[in-house]
Order: C-alpha cells, then sequence, then structure tokens
C-alpha cells in the first residue's frame, strides 16, 4: 500500500540486485526507517529480533534469506546451514518452514550454478503469492463494504472495527482484515475504521493506526475497553479481524481479546468477519478452544510500556507496583458460533465444517 | 484497610487537630505520599487534581474541606465561599454536592461559635457511616466467596475478577467491590483476584494492583482483553465490579470495558456481581444504554501513557503516530440482563426493578 503516496510492499528487492530491502518495525510507528538486508544472517536477525513480523511476512523474509545465502555460496553445506539458521529465528512460526521446505526442495535438486537465481526467484514468487492471496481476500471482503455502504445515506460512513495488526505490513501486501478496507477506500467508498490499541502489545496503535494513516484511511484509535460500547450505540457496521490459526470447525485463534469482542458483536447484531488465507486452517484441530495451547509470554510485556518521550527519544515505563505479577496470554480462541463468517481467497464462507468444505472440498475432513 | 501492616483510611484527621490527610494517588503506585491538608484550598486543590479520586472519597474531602473552612472563618460569607470552592472542583460528581449540601444544611442554622467543631464532627461522621456501608456491602459479598470457597478441593483457591478500581482507596475504607474481597482474605478464605488493568488510565494497574498487594491479597495483573480467555478456560469464579450509576431497573454504568467482562461472564455461566452503596442507584433513570450520556474524555488518555522510567522517574509516553486521532468513552453501560445481583449495604437483590423494589421499598417507583 502507500506510504504518503508512495507504493511499498513489507519487502522487496533492493535495486542493487544483491540485497532485500525491509521496513524495520520495531522503530513504527515513531520512525520510519527501512533497512537492506545483504546476508542470510541479516535476514535471521530481521526475523528473530521482529525488524518483520506477522506470518506471511516471516515466511517471505525467510525465502529472500536463503536467496542472500545462495548468492554468496551455493553448497549444499551452504544450503542446509542458511535452512537451520532460518529456521531457529521464530521456532512456532508456521509459515517460517513451510517456506524454508519450499525453498530447499526447490534449490537443492539444481546445481549450484543455478542455485543463486532461482532462490531469487522463489522469494519473488511466494511474494506475488502472497499479494494475489491477499487481494483475493479483500476482493470478497469488499463485497461486504459495498452492501453496507449501499445501506448508507448521503455523507454516513461504513464504520470498521479491528483488533490487532492484521494489515499490509503483517504480509507482502494489502494485508489480511485490512484488505477490503483498502479496496473499499481505493474505489471512493466512505470506510472508517475502530482501531483497538490492543494491549499488550500496542499492534493496532503502533502499527494498524499507521498504516491506515499513512496509506489515508480515515481511523480513529480506541482502547480494547471501547468496542462493546460503541456496537451498542449503533457505531460499528461490520467487525473485521485476522487470525493466527483457524479450526476445521471455524473457530478462530486470534490475538487476545478477540473473542470479547465477537460476543459485543453477537449482542448487538453486528457481523464479525475474520479474513484469513486458507494457509492458516489447521485441518487438523475442531474445537479451539479445548485443543489450541495458548502461548503464555512475559508479563513484562503487561507492566513495561513502550513509546515516544515528549522530546522524542523512545522509552519504556512501568505502569504498576515493581513487583505486581502479571499474567499475559497472547491469544484466545473465539468459537464458531460467534463468527458470521471466514473471508478467504477463494470466497465468503460460515465458520463451520460445511463452510469449509464448500470452499476446500480437497482438505475437508470426512 | 493495611499497607504494609498499618491500618490506614484514605482520608483522616491529622493529629494537629487541624488538618486532614490524604494520600496523594496519582503518585500511586510509585510513590506512597500523604499530605496534610490545611486550608479549604487545600483541600479544593486535591479534589480537582485528583490526589483524592472515588466518589465516596470526593465527598469526605469536601465535608473535611468544609472543617478547614470553619475552623479558619466560620461566617454566613465563608461558608458560601468554601461550598461555591469546593462544588466547582469537579461539576459532576455527585457526591460532591450531596455532601456539600449535607453539611451547609447542618452548619448554617448553627451560631458561628460552634460550626468548626459541629464541621469537624460532621466530616467525621460522613466517613464513619462510609466506612459502615462499605463494611455492609463486604459481609453481604462475603457469603458468596464463602459459597464459592466452600465447593473448592484443599489448595484450590477462589479466583475473583475485577475491572477498574473500587477498592479502599476510592472510599474511606474497605472499597465497594473490593469489600468482599478483603473480608474473605481477612477471615482466611484462599482468595486471588486477577485484576484488569483497566485502559485507558490504569487504574487496576496502578491503584488496585496497589492496594492489594499492600494488604497482602494475592492477585494477578492482567490486560483487559485477557479475561474472556481466562473465563472459558475455568479461571475465574465470580466477577464482581463497582458502578459509578445503578438505574432503576439495574442497570450498570461503570467504567468502560465493564460490559465486555459481563458478555464473557453469561457466556461461562461465571456469576458477575456489581457491589454498590444505594447511594449510587439513579431512580429516575431506567434504560440505562438508553439514558445514560457517556463523557467522552480526552483522546491524548488513550495515546499517552504514564508510568515510571527505569532510572525511577516519572514520564509519559505516546504510543500511537502523533496525529493519530482517538476516541475515549469514559463508562458503559451493562444492561441488568447481563447482571448476576446487585451486593447493597442492605443486602443481594436481583439487578431489576422487582430486585431493587425488595430492598428498597421506600425508594421503588410504581
Amino acid at each position: 500500500m502507500k506510504i504518503d503516496g508512495t507504493p511499498y510492499r513489507a519487502i522487496w528487492p533492493g535495486e542493487d540486485g544483491v540485497s532485500a530491502c525491509i521496513i524495520d518495525q520495531t522503530r513504527l510507528p515513531h520512525e520510519f526507517v527501512t533497512v537492506d538486508l545483504r546476508s542470510v544472517d541479516e535476514a535471521a536477525t530481521a526475523i528473530r529480533d521482529m525488524w518483520v513480523r506477522g506470518a506471511p511476512l516471516i515466511g517471505a523474509t525467510a525465502a529472500y534469506g536463503m536467496a542472500l545465502a545462495m548468492q554468496r555460496d551455493a553448497g549444499d553445506a551452504a544450503l542446509a546451514a542458511a535452512y537451520d539458521t532460518l529456521i531457529a529465528t521464530r521456532p512456532t512460526a508456521i509459515n517460517l518452514k513451510w517456506a524454508l521446505d519450499a525453498a530447499r526442495a526447490r534449490l537443492a535438486p539444481l546445481g549450484q550454478a543455478e542455485r543463486a537465481e532461482a532462490a531469487w526467484r522463489f522469494a519473488a514468487e511466494l511474494c506475488d503469492e502472497d499479494v494475489a492471496v491477499n487481494h483475493a481476500i479483500g476482493a470478497n471482503g469488499l463485497a461486504l463494504i459495498r452492501e453496507i455502504a449501499a445501506k448508507k445515506k448521503p455523507g454516513e460512513r461504513v464504520n470498521v472495527l479491528t483488533h490487532c495488526n492484521a494489515g499490509w505490513i503483517a504480509t507482502v501486501d494489502w494485508g489480511t482484515a485490512t484488505s477490503p478496507i483498502y479496496q473499499a477506500h481505493d474505489e471512493g467508498i466512505d470506510v472508517h475504521v475502530f482501531v483497538d490499541e490492543t494491549r499488550p502489545r500496542n499492534q493496532g496503535a503502533s502499527l494498524t493506526a499507521w498504516e491506515l494513516g499513512k496509506h489515508g484511511v480515515p481511523h480513529t484509535l480506541i482502547v480494547d475497553n471501547a468496542g462493546g460500547h460503541l456496537m451498542q450505540h449503533g457505531q460499528v457496521d461490520i467487525v473485521i479481524t485476522g487470525t493466527d490459526r483457524t479450526t476445521a470447525q471455524g473457530d478462530v485463534c486470534n490475538k487476545i481479546g478477540t473473542y470479547l469482542k465477537a460476543l459485543a458483536a453477537k449482542d448487538n447484531g453486528i457481523p464479525f468477519y475474520v479474513a484469513l488465507p486458507s494457509s492458516t486452517i489447521d485441518w487438523t484441530v475442531r474445537d479451539g478452544v479445548r485443543e489450541i495451547p495458548i502461548e503464555e509470554r512475559s508479563g513484562e510485556e503487561v507492566t513495561w510500556i513502550q513509546g515516544r518521550r515528549a522530546d522524542g527519544t523512545l522509552d519504556k515505563v512501568l505502569i504498576s507496583p515493581p513487583d505486581t505479577p502479571a499474567a499475559n496470554p497472547a491469544f484466545d480462541v473465539t468459537p464458531a458460533r460467534l463468527v458470521t463468517g471466514l473471508i478467504t481467497e477463494r470466497g465468503i464462507c460460515a465458520a463451520s465444517a460445511e463452510g469449509l468444505a464448500g470452499l476446500f472440498p480437497e482438505r475437508a475432513v470426512a
């Protein structure tokens, strides 16, 4: 999408032909800094230290990491070492393993002289594929927004509420939850987004608010507590979130707090949609609440908050007594019964085994 | 309650006989500082600048402010001026007006020589009355916690979730939502509290966590997003919150985000109770969602967060892009249908017109 009028992707090959470029997302929203990755180790650092985050973008960065390795040394040992270096960065990121396995399968059979060029081509294809999938998600979700817009009186805007960052900077472009929003905005629909700040890591306040603002999409930041009140008072037309993992029966595991917004949407008769590439469907899991283990992260993410001081420097502040224990479950599961529909690259379906089987007959389990 | 073993109230007459003492709550949880108020202007500053907050404590501070005025000048003009000075500090605080009206009604008929002593006595009585009411709320709520404790296996604790600060430092002592918790803890029940941090002003992280910790009540701080997940997984036995205003049919207007916790409690079959002194019931309002106007506060409370830096200094940090617009509704309304019961000083009743009429027959409207 655009940053102050200039089109960007979240990762792109450098003009020098030997580097991959990213945005250092740890500095957002306070500083916009691009980084040229020139080696597999630099790519590994970018993933490990979360300069890039979001499953699709992590996979894309790993693919470029393989290309950076191959252009330096395309031998079998170097291929294996690059794989090992990159896979160790974020052990639980499924897209990371998927991208690396695919890259290795493509490169290993080739002669060494061909590997570097093939690795660059693979990374570019993987990125284009991600962009195509996300664009398709957006085109499908756009129909929902158009429908709401058609019922509005002149001057009334379409209000979307989103949680966390399932935006273009979590992918190569478009994002998932944001893709219908960007497409609606770009075709002239008066769409406005309520952005949950998304404690404890504030991805809504720091990333979603930033990318919507840079592309020019009207939005308002709110605390995670506020969405229910807005829905009670008719200020939200539709909720669209992303998901980290979707079960075969349509339960949605996403950033902590998503479940509370789904409850409020249900209580107020507001459609609650989840946007996802089908690669995030885990066909082996059915009951998300019972079966999905939830990552418990450091309590310091709750008690210490990072931001920019008035003098421009970045710092952290403690918001509790120093000895206060904190619990920090990172995700929650929204049961399928609260989800109006799943927006995928193949279309929109009900959040149910039957709904998913309709769109993905080749994967559905009896 | 206790602070590191020493019993405190949130306001008390100074040993010198001419001052009223408070805790400067703007410095909590990072610094514990008591302040001696020596004039009506100092009392007004304490209220206006939120060194004291919480409706009951504001009323008590105003009553002491009248005493501080009268001991300096007990004339009619001074009485009127003290009233005007104090009423202007927080124009929307109902307890403030109530306490000041009562003080004026008590003092005005008296001769000037009697007013100072009568004003000190009035303030002390008002405080004792608040303590008695809150203790009665706690005794009634304690029965609920005892019932849960009786069903626990040895070693299992009773888990209470609370939102915002309805604690002893929002009142003269005991608090409202915290009163049953303190009484359960003090009689040896193994009670543990999940404390919502309560964005945007973080009263849970800064005040509730502080006062529970100082009294020795086990507790865990969580982000406001986490409660639903904990309830899905059986980690919460009961929710108890306070309320700023309760309608005649039992709707509850409380800190923003309370409604979301009530929805999650309902969805998981967990009892959701609201603790309140009957003085906060607004008998003129029925449908809280439709009738209660919600205060919209500054967006800067959302985008800037105050805390303590690693070097010990207090500062604020910006968590969003500098130009991000933010909305900040301060309260929401939880419909009575989501409230299991209201814990009052007279007993527990259903959150309904009938339930309230049973406890308060003299106030109930046909």
